[in-house]
């Protein structure tokens, strides 16, 4: 023994000073502003002016609509009003894809109409539409499961339904019949598609979605009761008929935008903290749980964080094209240089839900830094998992492939999938009080990596 | 004392022998009857049957429309096949208001398309719809301390919500802005009248129904977040305005149908219990739960109690126009003659929810054959009440008003009006169980009056 247990505690009180006024604040120094600025959070107004605002004065805002160029005006506005700094927008190309009048009915044995929503890329019908004979699946496996050929002149039906889930893996499964069914129709010669909505609730709502890009065929999404319906229908035996009328214009290139915000750091500016949610949504709601929410969350989050002035810039990112996708490759393409100082991007697209199980870059969790993270987030029951992330969003998916560590916050999705693509995407839906938990969840998040030197690459590294 | 105990009894057995010879069938031999019935009723697959054909076979049938003469030959069919006897259309004529194209934008300040339905007897916008300012109203009394003439050339809006009751009160309260509202605008000069949904529900499906028959203007209701909507942008200051489209034939005087059934009464086939449930619905669902349940209802206990060939005659009726009216006053005015002879009239059209409160016609319970019936549903946990029936239901007010009893059996209207009137009327959200406990009440109601001489009118008396 060396020296005698006091002189042992004043050497390191003295390495902890040394420390302190050497390194950036770590998880002493984190822990009690994370925690204040947490139940900041859960009292903040923001969020929800900010998601009311965009489902009031916007609404549905489907890439390359005039309501999409006013959803860019509006978050350029919003950005500068909330005091972030650098607001622009950065314009690139993808995919439009606009919904024209649609009607479904079935004409024989028994007429009646039938509530549908065409898929995104579904192709239009002729104009007096078509009428065909049914061929219904109770699930894609059963589709494809049939030879060549064998759907010739038919509207291929798939009745699959979702299983409802607390997390996303009810949709993941789930959304299979949707994205590929149109395709895997198409190939065995079916006319048209029709698929029972992806969808947990039993309201006549139709939920759309992407489709088969590459299907060719004019694809829609029954509401569940009219898919429950057609499956008692075809039942009794005899042949069903169904009128399938649809229009729609596609375009390969149209504009699109990222709207960017910026709360620039105190000491590593061009070190980049970058969260967001997409702007652009579905067109048959108002879009507020997918994503007026996650835009609400993270600038909400973003502004609380950027409001103690840490070390590293915040950077708001309101993804404008996540539905017909190509923002979050647009965005990387246009940062690629920089991604090397980006030190983990998030997006928050789920609903408002509450996040139950926070993911870390891997190895994260050992680090002060979100040590402190963890510590503020308990008393919201938010898990902060030993999982690493694994995916992010959608729009984090381009920064991603850059070697660029992403975050992911799962929510409770119970109710998301009642909403998602349809009518019932509306502000109504969003609980307040869950929404400020998903704020309080993303500001200690945002505070504890953009005032700490972490180093997520490096976490990763030592990790394996 | 003139007897010993013993010799009472035996004196009480032969009168009892006497009583059950020379009389109908009491509480006593009733009890265990009816007891069968229920649990019979219980597991029968009929009343479900009988809701899934309407729905599935049929669909949407409003009056005067070409699914209503279809939905007239499915209900001859189904008694027919039943087993009732007699079975007929009795042919009326009454007003047909049915629905063309409709559709409504706001168009300033913020352009948002709407979901709305417009209300029965509204009249067309012009072919080019209208274009006007809103003037918004929290509550039909604020639109009604409005002077005359101070909505000229507006869209006058009431946004008033119900309240959800387990019963049928928050409706009979809530469904006033829709049903006097159109017409206490139009007097105050308003060019058309919007009414946020009478709903329990959130969904972004409008709820229709009759709306003010004389006013004259056009006439839709909201869905709730479309009201909601309205509401907020409405709070922003700046005049809103709305272009609304609406087209609708109206006939004063359209062919329409009851259908009927028996099973014709063992002892006195003169005397009738008349129950049933109307044919017709709002276009906008399937009429699955108003009132497919209904008429499944009544014809299932109908086709159960009579399969005991009770004393007297049950006859189902299938009213042909109740949403419209006028189905309840033909049939009575059809049977004025005969209306001495029936001994009660029941409706069934609250859904398929469980019946947690049955009121009979006054002082019947007092009656050996209501005992009877209220200890064999006791274990369904319907009360019956001591509380005398009020109204029946709209098609048994023309009999009501010719002194016939009625019967009215409150349901759990919990979830009735999320659905009620709206696209989301659909099999689905029948509850088979829910559905089979109102078909075991019917039964045990219908067999303990019609297999003894239980006079209501009597009892009526008797209790004043």
């Amino acid at each position: 023994m060396a020296h005698p247990p006091g002189m042992r505690i004043a050497l390191f009180a003295v390495a902890a000073a040394i420390l302190a006024a050497a390194a950036p604040a770590q998880a002493a120094d984190l822990a009690p502003t994370a925690a204040a600025l947490r139940d900041k959070a859960l009292a903040d107004p923001t969020a929800w002016a900010v998601a009311e605002s965009l489902t009031t004065e916007i609404g549905a805002r489907p890439q390359g609509s005039p309501a999409m160029d006013r959803a860019r005006d509006w978050g350029v506005e919003k950005l500068t009003s909330l005091g972030f700094v650098n607001v622009h927008v950065e314009t690139f190309e993808t995919t439009s894809w606009l919904r024209g009048a649609e009607s479904a009915e079935i004409v024989s044995p028994y007429p009646q109409k039938l509530q549908i929503l065409g898929l995104g890329r579904s192709t239009p019908t002729p104009p007096g539409g078509i009428e065909a004979e049914v061929v219904l699946f109770k699930s894609l496996a059963e589709l494809m499961a049939q030879p060549p050929g064998s759907l010739k002149g038919k509207i291929a039906v798939v009745t699959q339904a979702m299983r409802r889930t607390q997390g996303i893996e009810g949709y993941g499964s789930g959304v299979l019949p949707r994205v590929i069914g149109g395709s895997e129709a198409a190939k065995r010669g079916a006319v048209a598609f029709l698929v029972r909505s992806v969808s947990t609730d039993d309201t006549r709502l139709p939920h759309t979605g992407g489709g088969g890009a590459t299907a060719g065929i004019p694809m829609a999404a029954l509401s569940t009761p009219d898919a429950d319906l057609l499956e008692r229908m075809v039942t009794r035996g005899q042949p069903v008929r169904i009128k399938l009328s649809m229009d729609s214009t596609f375009r390969e290139k149209a504009p699109a935008y990222n709207v960017v915000g910026e709360i620039r750091g105190r000491e590593a500016p061009d070190e980049v903290v970058i969260v967001g949610g997409h702007l652009d949504s579905w067109d048959p709601g108002t879009g507020a749980v997918d994503d007026a929410a996650g835009i609400a969350i993270t600038t909400a989050a973003a502004k609380l964080a950027g409001a103690e002035r840490p070390r590293r810039t915040i950077r708001v990112v309101m993804w404008g094209a996540e539905e017909q996708g190509g923002s979050g490759d647009a965005y990387a393409a246009a940062h690629k240089d920089e991604a090397g100082k980006i030190v983990v991007v998030g997006e928050s697209d789920l609903g408002a839900g509450e996040v139950y199980n926070a993911k870390l870059p891997k190895g994260g969790l050992g680090h002060p830094a979100m040590q402190a993270f963890a510590a503020a987030v308990t008393p919201l029951k938010a898990i902060v998992s030993r999982q690493p992330a694994a995916e992010g969003g959608s729009d984090t998916d381009g920064l991603r492939a850059l070697g660029v560590p992403v975050t992911e916050f799962n929510q409770d999705a119970g109710r998301y999938f009642d909403l998602h693509h349809s009518a019932d995407d509306t502000l109504d839906k969003i609980d307040p009080k869950e929404l400020a938990q998903n704020v309080a969840v993303w500001t200690a998040f945002i505070y504890t990596v953009a005032d700490s030197d972490i180093d997520f690459r490096k976490t990763a590294k030592e990790a394996k």
